[in-house]
């Protein structure tokens, strides 16, 4: 198993770690939940959430091509659907690729505490960056 | 026109800015995107992206309730679309209601670079807070 | 199990059939897909692969509260992906409350073609309809 | 202004009417309402009401590309909020491209009824048919 940590900016403001090589094949983004990443309501704000799901989801498109989850995917479009309250402590978003084609994919994920609880699950249509505009 | 500022560990965090009270009646939510803003393609994340939708379109709800904009919603539901790459500089999203009852709201966002850059758009259903819960 | 069939004037339109009290507790919904259900790509036209998502899901809500699948539950929100063309022959939706309260349900939906094929996937918001509206 | 009636099977079973050529250059999609397009609840069948915005949406695709808005454009996909019920009488949809690049689109549309009521909006992912696909 490869951790991938402070890879961008926002992986660094945020403090997410993704995870690469899982004996499932799995991509995972997880957080551990602090002060920094609470809304209004004192739980996990939504839109930390979405990050963690959007990554989770984007290295799972990346597994599709290498091992290693380090080829770009940009997001297209995400629906993200906020079933319960994140509260402190680890979550984790897991990504999972349901159809699609060789650039195109369908990617789905769910994000739960670690005490089990299913806070958010997404799905999202996400893109390879064609190879000429990485030069 | 009032700002809203270092409100909550997110806010202060990521460092956006909310703003009501403008003539348009429309809440905004702008953020000065640096390099802690970036993801793998050196623009905009996507999640951030979602950050500013999300919290101008909560702010859009509170603002049916009151003129601080800070009774709370919960988003339940959003679906972003991500139409151009976000860069360095002013981005501003606006929310606006589209529809939706007394505790149901449907309400969309729009993203946008201070250059006019449309970049990314979302939509979502949002419930406010039961006054119960909140004591 | 129970098949409910002709209930409405759109299911009497399009034809499709709802299935309750399978073993496994999930609502289904299928559809014989002929000529009529086309689209100009000569498939299954996506907003009938909509309606069989769609019908799937709000029986699931239904089945969380009477065994019959009849209580009426509203779509607030929902979106589809559309993974594979659907083609002639039977297509069945298979609808799962993934969360939500005593009134708002998130609800999952999968529409595969009698192949095996993954045909669309779907998640909504669904809400039951206040028993005084249904005076 | 164009009207396209009866092209596919859905059209001739939903009987909609797509309109292009409009002087605001919108595509167009509009049913009257019956009693074969209504749901449990006596009112506008969410399936049909996504028909509808789909099928302004992928005509607003196709308009990018033809006046007579017949290339055809598959759903990648798609989110609608149901934001009022749809009673009987005539019922709109109008789509318009937000963004995206040659192949890929963003189109959102609104369905409203003949008495200005907003019955549902969408927005939705959209990619043009690869020619060597229509041979």
């Amino acid at each position: 198993m490869e951790e991938i940590r402070d890879e961008t900016g926002t992986q660094r403001l945020v403090g997410y770690v993704v995870e690469v090589g899982h004996a499932d094949g799995f991509a995972r983004c997880w957080l551990d939940v602090d002060e920094r990443h609470l809304n209004r309501h004192n739980v996990l704000h939504g839109g930390i959430a979405t990050i963690l799901l959007d990554n989770a989801s984007g290295t799972a498109g990346s597994l599709t091509v290498d091992a290693a989850g380090l080829t770009p995917f940009l997001t297209i479009s995400m629906t993200t659907q906020y079933l319960a309250s994140g509260k402190r402590g680890r979550v984790t978003a897991i990504g999972k690729v349901t159809g699609g084609g060789r650039s195109t994919k369908f990617i789905s994920a769910e994000l739960r505490h670690e005490d089990g609880t299913l806070i958010a699950t997404s799905s999202g249509v996400y893109k390879r960056v064609p190879q000429e505009k990485l030069k």
